[in-house]
C-alpha cells in the first residue's frame, strides 16, 4: 500500500540528535519512507492514497521502550504504594491469576491506548508472550517482546526453553514487526549463574536482552552487599551488556562510571520518569545520561504503576523534573526530547532503521493535529509538540506504512469490544484475589 | 436554570481534605448545589433539565490558582530559557506591544482551553483587566483578576488608581463571578513603601492580593541582601499576608519558618509545578506545605512558561516530583491531590463557598468521561482521575450552574473564531517585535 501524506509540517532530522520542521510531503511505499520533501511532487510510478495533513505535524511514531502491557488490567489497582510493597502485596497476588485470555485482552487495551496516543513500537516484558505477540500483530503495532524470567522461580529453566521457542516461532515474519528478546527480570531476581545462562542463550539465538536495572536504592544496596558491585557493573561483568540490543529499564540509581558503561556498550536505557517518581524509586540522571551519549528512550512501565501509557507525558515529565532539580531551564530542550521519544527510543530497542522521517526508514509515522486551543498559536511547532501536545491530538498513525489509527479511531479492531472485555477480565481478576484473601 | 446530573460517580468530601466516590444524582438550582445523594430522587418543586452522567465521574470544577491568561499568545514563543532571560529578553519586549484587542482574544484562547479542560475558576494577574473580565464573563467562567503592579514602573501610581477603579467597576455583579484584587508583581519589582501603599489600598477597598513570591533562588538572595529577610517574611512584616485572600504564587524557595507563616496567615499558595520546573526555578516543598496545613491550589502560570494550561497535568506533576524526590510513594496520594486541585484551589483564591459537591456550594461542576482506554478498567475512580485523566476526558462543565462546555464544545462563544483571532494577533505581535529588532 502506497501513501502520500501531503502538506504537513514534517519533523525531520537536523544535526546530530536534533530535529527541525519542514513543510512538505512524505511518500510511503511498501512500508518504507521513500521520499521526504517539498510539496506537490510525487515520485514516478507512484499512485498513492493521498492524505491531507495540512494544519498538522507529521512526525516519526513514538516509541515506548519499556512496558508491561498486560498490566493495564491493574490500572489504578494499587496506587500510592512503594515498589516492593506494591509488588509483593498487590501485584504478584493478582498476577498469579493471569490467564492467556487476560493477557490477550489486557495487552489489547494497552495497544489500543498506545496506538491512539501515537506510539508505534513498544518493548514489553511479561507473561503469555504468544498472546502478547498475537494481539500486537492483530492490531498492527510493532513490538519487541520478552517473557519475564525470574531465576529463583520454580519454572525458571522451562522459561528459558519457552523463550527459545518463542524466538523461533515469531522469527518468520518477513516484515520483522514482532521481535523476541530474553527478559531476565532484574539482578535481584536472577542469580549470576542464571544470568550467565541467559546471556549464553541470547548469543546462541541471536536475540537481545530486556531487563530492569538499578531501579531502587535498595537494589543498589543489596547488589553491593551480595556481589560488591553496583547493578550495571554487575551485569556488565557477567557479559550481558555486550549483547545487542540490551534494553535496561529504569537506571535510576547509576554512578558516573556506570553511565560510561551504558554509553560505551550502546545499552538502550528506557527512562521511566513517571513510574520512578510514582513508586518513589527516585529520579534518574536523565540529563547526564543523554549528555554522555547514552541511547535513551522513554518507557511507560505498566499502567498499574503509571496510570496511563503515554509518551507525551513521559517525555515532558522526564525533561521537566531535570530542569527543576538542576534549576536549569536550558537543559534537555524540546528538540532533544522529541528526538529521544522517537529516534532515541527506536535505537534503544534495536530498530535502528526506524524512528525518523528519512528515505529508507520504516514508515512508522504519526499525524498530529495543531488546531486545538492548546496548540494555538504556532510560534514554534517543536515546542508545541514537546510541551503542549497530548494523546488526544494524534489523528492518524501508520505502522510499517499501514494505517493503525485514522481520525483517532483504531483501524484493525473494535475499540468497544477491547474496553469491555478488558473491564470484565479486570473485574474477574479482582474477584479471584478477593477469594484468595477471603 | 435547574439541572439534575444523574447516575454519575460523584466525587464528594470524605473526612478533612479527602474525597470519596458515591454513585448518585446532583441537583442544581439557581447556581447552587441543592442536593447530592442517591439516584432517582428529585427535590420537591423541581423540574430540572436532566443530564445523564452514567459512566462518568461528576466532580467539582478544577481551579487554576495562578495564571496570566493573555500570555497564551506567546505559547511556545521562548522555551528552554531561564526565568530572568525569558522575561527580559523575550517576554517583556513582546508584552510592550499588547493592546486591549490582544488581551481580549489571548484571554479568550486561555479561557477556552481552561474551560474545555475542566477549570471553572482562575486567578489572573496581567494587563488590560477590563478586557480580561469582559471575555471571562462572555464565555461564562469565574475569575479573580488583578492588574499587575510594577512599583518601579513609570505608571505605578496610576496603576493603583486603575486597580481601585476596576474593583469598583466589577463589584456590582450579583452572582459574584468576577472579583478584582490588587496584583503587586513581586517583592523584587515593588519596593517596600509601594507594597505598604498596596496593602493600605487593599484594606480600604476590601479586596485581596495576588503576588509572585519566593519564585527563584536569586529572588531570595536579593531580598536577603536588600532587606535582610526572606521574601515571605518580608511581605509578612509589611502587613500583606494579613489581607484575605492573599494569593502567593510559586513559593518555591521557602523555609520551614516561612511555611509556618503561610499556614498561620491562611495564605493561598498557588503551586505551579510545571512552570517552576520548566523555567529552572526549582521544586517547591509541596509535601511539606500541604503537611503543614497551608492552603495549596495548583496554578498553570502563563502558557508561555508551561505550554498548556491544564490542572490535570499540574496536579500530577506536582505530586509525582515530590514522590520521586523524597523516594516516598505514599506521600500526596490521589485523593489529597484531587482535593487541592478543586476545594484547595477554591479556598486559596478566596471562594470558600465553592470547590466541593455539597448542598449550598456554588454549582461549579464538571462531568468527566470514564470510557476511554486510559480510564479502563475502573478499580479506583479517584486514582483514575488523579493519574490517568486529561483535558480530553472532560465532557460537560457547569459554572455557577450554567453550562459552559457541553459534549466537549464551548457553549457561549465560537471556538474557531477564538483560535483564528488569537493566531492572527499572535502573528501580529511577533511581527512587531521583529520590527523593533530590525
Amino acid at each position: 500500500m502506497d501513501v502520500q501524506i501531503e502538506g504537513g509540517e514534517l519533523i525531520v532530522p537536523h544535526s546530530d540528535r536534533l530535529l527541525t520542521v519542514l513543510r512538505g510531503d512524505l511518500s510511503i511505499r511498501n512500508g518504507e519512507i521513500v521520499r521526504v520533501g517539498a510539496e506537490g511532487e510525487v515520485p514516478p510510478d507512484f499512485s498513492p492514497e493521498r492524505v491531507d495533513a495540512s494544519g498538522c505535524a507529521v512526525m516519526p511514531g513514538l516509541v515506548n521502550a519499556h512496558c508491561h502491557a498486560g498490566m493495564s488490567l491493574l490500572r489504578g489497582y494499587a496506587d500510592d504504594l512503594p515498589l516492593m510493597r506494591w509488588l509483593a502485596e498487590e501485584v504478584w497476588p493478582a498476577e498469579a491469576h493471569l490467564t492467556a485470555e487476560h493477557m490477550y485482552w489486557g495487552t489489547a487495551l494497552s495497544v489500543l491506548e498506545m496506538l491512539k496516543g501515537g506510539i508505534t513500537t513498544y518493548a514489553d516484558m511479561y507473561f503469555h508472550v504468544d498472546q502478547v505477540a498475537r494481539v500486537t500483530r492483530d492490531l498492527g503495532m510493532r513490538a519487541v517482546l520478552s517473557l519475564g524470567l525470574i531465576g529463583e522461580a520454580p519454572g525458571a529453566e522451562e522459561d528459558l526453553d519457552r523463550s527459545a521457542e518463542l524466538a523461533e516461532r515469531w522469527s518468520d515474519d518477513p516484515e520483522d514487526m514482532i521481535r523476541i528478546q530474553l527478559g531476565p527480570h532484574a539482578p535481584y531476581t536472577c542469580a549470576p549463574d542464571y544470568l550467565e545462562r541467559v546471556a549464553g542463550l541470547a548469543e546462541e539465538l541471536g536475540v537481545g536482552i530486556h531487563m530492569h536495572l538499578a531501579e531502587t536504592r535498595d537494589e543498589v544496596r543489596d547488589m553491593e552487599g551480595l556481589y560488591g558491585k553496583t547493578p550495571v557493573q554487575h551485569v556488565h561483568d557477567l557479559g550481558l551488556t555486550g549483547l545487542r540490543p540490551f534494553i535496561a529499564a529504569h537506571c535510576v540509581h547509576v554512578t558516573a562510571g556506570e553511565i560510561e558503561i551504558l554509553a560505551e556498550q550502546e545499552v538502550g536505557v528506557a527512562h521511566c520518569a513517571i513510574s520512578n517518581q510514582k513508586l518513589g524509586s527516585g529520579i534518574a540522571p536523565l540529563a547526564e545520561m543523554i549528555g554522555s551519549g547514552v541511547r535513551v528512550g522513554f518507557g511507560t512501565d505498566g499502567a498499574c504503576s503509571t496510570g496511563s501509557q503515554e509518551i507525551w507525558n513521559e517525555m515532558r515529565s522526564g525533561s521537566l523534573v531535570q530542569k527543576g532539580m538542576h534549576c536549569d531551564a536550558e537543559i534537555l530542550p524540546a528538540a532533544q526530547m522529541l528526538y529521544s521519544a522517537t529516534r532515541g527510543g527506536a535505537r534503544a530497542v534495536g530498530f535502528a532503521d526506524a524512528g525518523q522521517l528519512v528515505p529508507g526508514a520504516r514508515a512508522d509515522v504519526i499525524v498530529v493535529g495543531l488546531d486545538s486551543p492548546h496548540m494555538t498559536p504556532q510560534h514554534d511547532i517543536l515546542s508545541l509538540l514537546a510541551y503542549s501536545a497530548g494523546r488526544e491530538d494524534v489523528r492518524d498513525v501508520y505502522v510499517q506504512g499501514r494505517p493503525a489509527v485514522r481520525d483517532g479511531r483504531l483501524c484493525r479492531g473494535d475499540e468497544s469490544e477491547i474496553r469491555n472485555r478488558a473491564a470484565e477480565l479486570a473485574a474477574d481478576l479482582r474477584k479471584k484475589v478477593r477469594e484468595d484473601d477471603g
